[in-house]
């Protein structure tokens, strides 16, 4: 239809400079053609694909938990119009067959002439090993998500050959990235990679030993190689885990047998600062370089302030969340390379304050969830079930991505039915055999019973469910989930909040409250909003400031404490707790955040966890949470609807004189500058509201004060608009 | 133990002798190492490969229905004790690792030496596109299927290392089949070939004319091609098919360039009597032969009688099962080449009493089901769902193989609730949208509403769930099972039962009966036996002998409406009946047994169906319905007890003077032979029944008369004796 109005557009000037900008959008909408596939299995598929390349000490080492595989058969179609005929490449990585309105084309066709006119156009391909997917490419009709796919389209006959009109098929958008290329295929896709030299070389006898200057990933390569005989390649975060041949987490052992020199790149990508090369006798070896293998992210979240210690945290912190910014957010790069739902939902969160990469956050959901039948948590720990609702109603506030929703919403309902029917008589949800409760690396942790922790989180999981049969128009649904929730959250307070204690207790066992106070339940009661302001204020005091209560020792569980204390206001306290704990693991020569940090540890004991000398990842994505903590509650930023037409900028210097910084939303950056005297504002689509509290009338006339006496003063920001307001910082 | 026991047995000599027997049962063992896998993942990926292969004028057609996929990721593990260190060859198919007593070894190794004493070996395996698979053989530890397999360990360990010991893992029993190569993996595996000539070739100018002489399937081979240009090969069941350049349903074609003579095989195997093969000016070819591809199942059933037409029938259904089984019981080598539930169902019967081979039986039966979730019936037939639960049921009344209905089961509960989900207010099932209620190719056959023959197969389905139920000793479910079934076998005669029509209607619509009375529910009551004695009689004369009754065209439904009338002893019209149908597929010079047949068409009229001039499949599965009615009903064999355990004998001659055959069972095949003067028995393991009717004292001292007057007399047949009785047959 749009098509025919073009033509006859064509024949006044006028008509066209008026329409001129959708006639360029269909130009446009033809140059993206992308390979597309069943949505969601190129996520899985690709998870396994990397999740298998897990090795320690030489052994392959691969997930514990069920690994599901994509459909090996889709079915792939489009009803679309033409007003001229057109030639369409096709492309198919698979064995495949082309229909034109029902009728099949001979063979594999490579291009189909299209007559002009209303046309169905449906592909089918089988592939066993790799994702069925297509890619079409024609001046006007290209593959992409506007085309339908199933995995059943039921399209049976009848004796006379009729199609069956009541297959009921359910078909769903096509899934796709950004694999424009039809010469590679989505099964061929690799992360790029750059050479990289060492910054110091130890030549001996037998051995080089290789520092590249900080933590890195990729593929060793051996560079004037020759000989006949064995050959080690030792790995090492630290310099005494490459030192170590007997005990490092990785190493590669090779037989060489080469007649002349040669340069060889090892096949298999690594985690290292160091690498410990080595050989025989008859082996001899020139020199050693690296390629570097990293995701092409564009880092659009930035941060400057006056204090360098926290600039250089956050430059470490990026770094760190980029090395595990792979295929997926994964944990670490040196040891497990797994897809871990706690771990991810930190990157998800992190990525919003410094990429706002959907793609790697709904590719990593959608491969955590893998396909039913659920038949056990989320990587077999329960919280990491819960975590996983929870990213998607975060991913749904910061990007407003409906059709993302649409396609994950039965794959939650059958994850929450599977959370469902594992609840006791209570109404609550305990470790049953083949249940992981983690919560977190604590010694002496008490994972029995009722842990409180696990209905907070399975009550904000009620609330995400309840959101998204919103979004779906599931009303029934809905009520249903938020009965649930709203049931589920007066439990919660009936069973564990402790007046004495003034805290929530870690769990109840045999339907008796225990004594214990952790810190878990509590902090995220604070962010949850699941508190009234007076627990808030009590559980502050009572939990989240009192040294008696067990120490939180990773920064995975720090990242919740800090926001729990950002949330009420202290970000001056936060700040100097960044500066002791992240600038802490800086001091001891950290080039990444770890995966635990116990500052009343020496030397090489830092190192060591599981049980195993060089078990600590000294590269995880859980140490980055600075950038998520400086992006949301110093600069301020937050959606406050989906997709950030609505948000709130309220910045916090926390101590500091100054900082700037950029966040990025789905349309523009916004920008943010804060002294204890000015503030500059740069909005991005969407309506923001920036808040703040001055003692002086603010030097902007717009910026009204919200209520009398306590120096809150608010203004509306526009897109694409500029502000300087100058005021009095209070704090 | 067993094995300490040899060592101290080997000191004295008797004792040696006493316990020789054990001694060789252990060395054999060793011998039979063999690849194994999670049970049904091979057979889904097998039955992927092989569905892939259908074609359509040269174009790929692909099932409708899901395509299920095995595990990528497996465990294999088995605990066991060795007397004395031993050296074992390692092989998989897929990246690996292997473990001894929990301790991972480095790399892939392909052997191990593994010390004297308790032990646990576990093999981890990830495969995308393949199936993942195990060959593990030493002097005693070999693979088979006392492994134990999962696809989810959930072996977490704590933070001091620790693995954890809830994790509840469900273990299964390794599947296997015989593939004792370790040099081909199971994905390597394909079916043996052979080369056959053609009978007559009509050379010309720019074609042959091949005639093989019998429908037949495998790769065409072009012997002397060469030149440069267009062939294509014709493929035709019957003459006019490969005649056909336009509407042949096979057709190769294929860019020819070959400077010098070859021999070429052509990639895909078709199936065809005839080969027209049609070239350019510049292709030239010497001669046509083909690899004739089979499934090597051995032949153990046997059928001779007087007459010489029913002995061809017999011969030309046997050939006709041969091609049709493959890898699975297919429908039809010609086109569908699919697995299809309804069809494969019958060939499990013919099996029985053809080859009684089953790993073919329950690899079809483990690729139909697939895997959870179920998102439809099977085959996207309601009908074909059914006779899934049938066949498990006849599959353990032949074999008893409890093993196998162990690994069933929970596939079997799966199914059934997706069934039971999908009943409607009155507890029966219509066909919802995506639902196809095939019944039968049948013109105008409706199926509007509750249809009777769908409640009928329901009921059994039911009766089947309470049977394995309880065989898996979940008592609890087969009372639930059960009483599911009773109450729907009530409805069935409250809702369909007419007394005036003496016959079960059709269908009810609106909760109302209608008024048409078809075969096929009735015809079922029979042999199911849910009709009481007087109701079978009132049927027969209704419905089965009641020519104002729709009458049944294709071979498929033949099947059991013979069955009902032989069940209730009909074999002399049914023996006309065979000949009638049967023999007139012969006269019109049929070298297999067809879809369908209508003795009312002419000509190349016999061949369309669907629409489509040569759409019939002339070789189909269910066509070879005589070799189970000649070894059920005739020579008269079945098992009245789970395995042969107990059989009954019972020969009708139906008209014959004499007929001898065998009949296959899981130990020895049982032999007959029947004159109207005397029968001849050989007895296989279990305890068999004869059971005859004369009209005199029959010669045989042990022969006793059943009761009085009616001239029956009954015999036990004991294994590997043999029974010789002189009588006169009594009609």
């Amino acid at each position: 239809m749009r098509r025919n109005q073009h033509k006859n557009l064509m024949n006044g000037l006028s008509a066209f400079l008026c329409f001129g900008l959708l006639f360029l959008a269909d130009i446009a909408s033809a140059q993206k053609a992308t390979w597309i596939w069943y949505p969601g299995d190129y996520e899985v598929w690709l998870s396994n694909k990397m999740q298998a390349r897990r090795t320690e000490r030489g052994s392959f080492l691969p997930p514990f938990w069920k690994l599901d595989s994509h459909y090996a058969l889709i079915e792939f179609h489009k009803d679309f119009e033409l007003a001229s005929p057109e030639k369409v490449e096709i492309y198919a990585d698979g064995q495949y067959n082309v229909k034109l309105d029902g009728k099949a084309i001979s063979g594999y066709p490579h291009s189909l002439d299209i007559p002009a006119g209303k046309h169905r156009i449906s592909l089918k391909v089988f592939n066993q090993g790799n994702v069925p997917a297509i890619y079409v490419k024609g001046p006007h009709l290209v593959s992409d998500n506007t085309w339908e796919t199933t995995f059943e389209d039921k399209e049976w006959i009848d004796q006379s050959g009729k199609t069956s009109d009541i297959s009921a098929t359910k078909y769903f958008p096509a899934g796709s990235w950004n694999l424009n290329d039809p010469k590679t295929p989505p099964s061929a896709f690799s992360l790029p990679t750059k050479e990289q030299s060492a910054v110091s070389k130890d030549k001996k006898e037998h051995s080089i030993f290789v520092d590249f200057g900080k933590e890195t990933f990729g593929f060793v390569k051996l560079i004037g190689l020759k000989g006949k005989g064995k050959l080690s390649l030792h790995y090492g975060e630290s310099k005494e885990e490459a030192m170590s041949l007997e005990h490092g987490e990785l190493m590669d052992p090779m037989d060489v047998n080469q007649d002349s020199k040669t340069d060889y790149i090892m096949p298999g990508s690594r985690a290292f600062r160091y690498v410990n090369i080595v050989y025989d006798d008859n082996v001899s070896l020139d020199d050693v370089s690296m390629l570097y293998e990293y995701s092409p992210v564009e880092q659009r979240g930035s941060f400057k302030c006056n204090d360098e210690e926290i600039n250089k945290i956050w430059d470490v912190a990026a770094y760190t969340m980029h090395l595990n910014t792979r295929e997926f957010f994964i944990d670490g790069i040196k040891r497990d390379r797994w897809v871990w739902s706690g771990d991810a939902y930190q990157s998800y969160l992190m990525n919003y304050y410094l990429y706002f990469d959907s793609p790697t956050v709904t590719r990593t959901i959608y491969a955590l969830r893998g396909k039913d039948p659920v038949t056990s948590h989320i990587n077999t720990i329960m919280d990491y079930t819960f975590y996983w609702f929870l990213s998607v109603y975060d991913y749904y506030q910061y990007t407003g991505d409906k059709a993302f929703i649409k396609q994950a919403y039965p794959r939650m309902q059958s994850m929450m039915d599977f959370c469902l029917a594992r609840r006791d008589k209570d109404g609550l949800m305990e470790g049953l055999p083949g249940d992981w409760v983690f919560i977190d690396w604590a010694d002496g942790l008490s994972k029995k019973g009722e842990v409180s922790f696990e209905q907070m989180l399975l009550c904000r999981s009620l609330e995400t469910m309840g959101l998204c049969a919103n979004i779906m128009n599931d009303k029934a649904a809905a009520v249903k989930y938020n009965a649930a929730g709203a049931a589920l959250k007066k439990k919660i307070f009936a069973y564990y909040w402790n007046p004495q204690k003034q805290a929530l207790v870690h769990s109840r066992v045999n339907g008796k409250q225990t004594d214990n106070v952790t810190r878990y339940s509590n902090m995220f009661g604070i962010f949850f909003n699941y508190f009234s302001d007076t627990q808030k204020q009590e559980v502050k005091k009572s939990v989240l400031l009192n040294d008696k209560i067990q120490k939180i020792t990773t920064p995975y569980m720090h990242f919740y404490e800090l926001e729990a204390l950002c949330a009420m206001g202290e970000q001056d306290y936060v700040r100097k707790q960044i500066k002791d704990y992240w600038g802490g693991m800086l001091k001891l020569g950290a080039t990444t955040f770890w995966e635990e940090y116990d500052p009343f540890k020496k030397g090489a004991e830092h190192y060591a966890m599981y049980g195993r000398e060089f078990g600590k990842s000294l590269c995880h994505a859980w140490g980055a949470s600075p950038i998520y903590l400086l992006g949301k509650y110093y600069l301020g930023v937050k959606p406050t609807a989906p997709g950030y037409k609505q948000y709130s900028i309220t910045p916090n210097l926390g101590g500091l004189q100054w900082m700037e910084g950029s966040i990025p939303t789905p349309d523009g950056d916004i920008k943010v500058y804060a002294s204890t005297k000015q503030l500059k504002i740069e909005g991005a689509a969407g309506t923001g509201l920036l808040r703040f509290r001055s003692q002086t009338n603010p030097m902007c006339s717009q910026a009204k004060p919200v209520s009398k006496g306590n120096g809150w003063y608010e203004l509306s920001i526009e897109k694409g608009k500029k502000y300087t307001i100058d005021y009095q910082e209070l704090k």
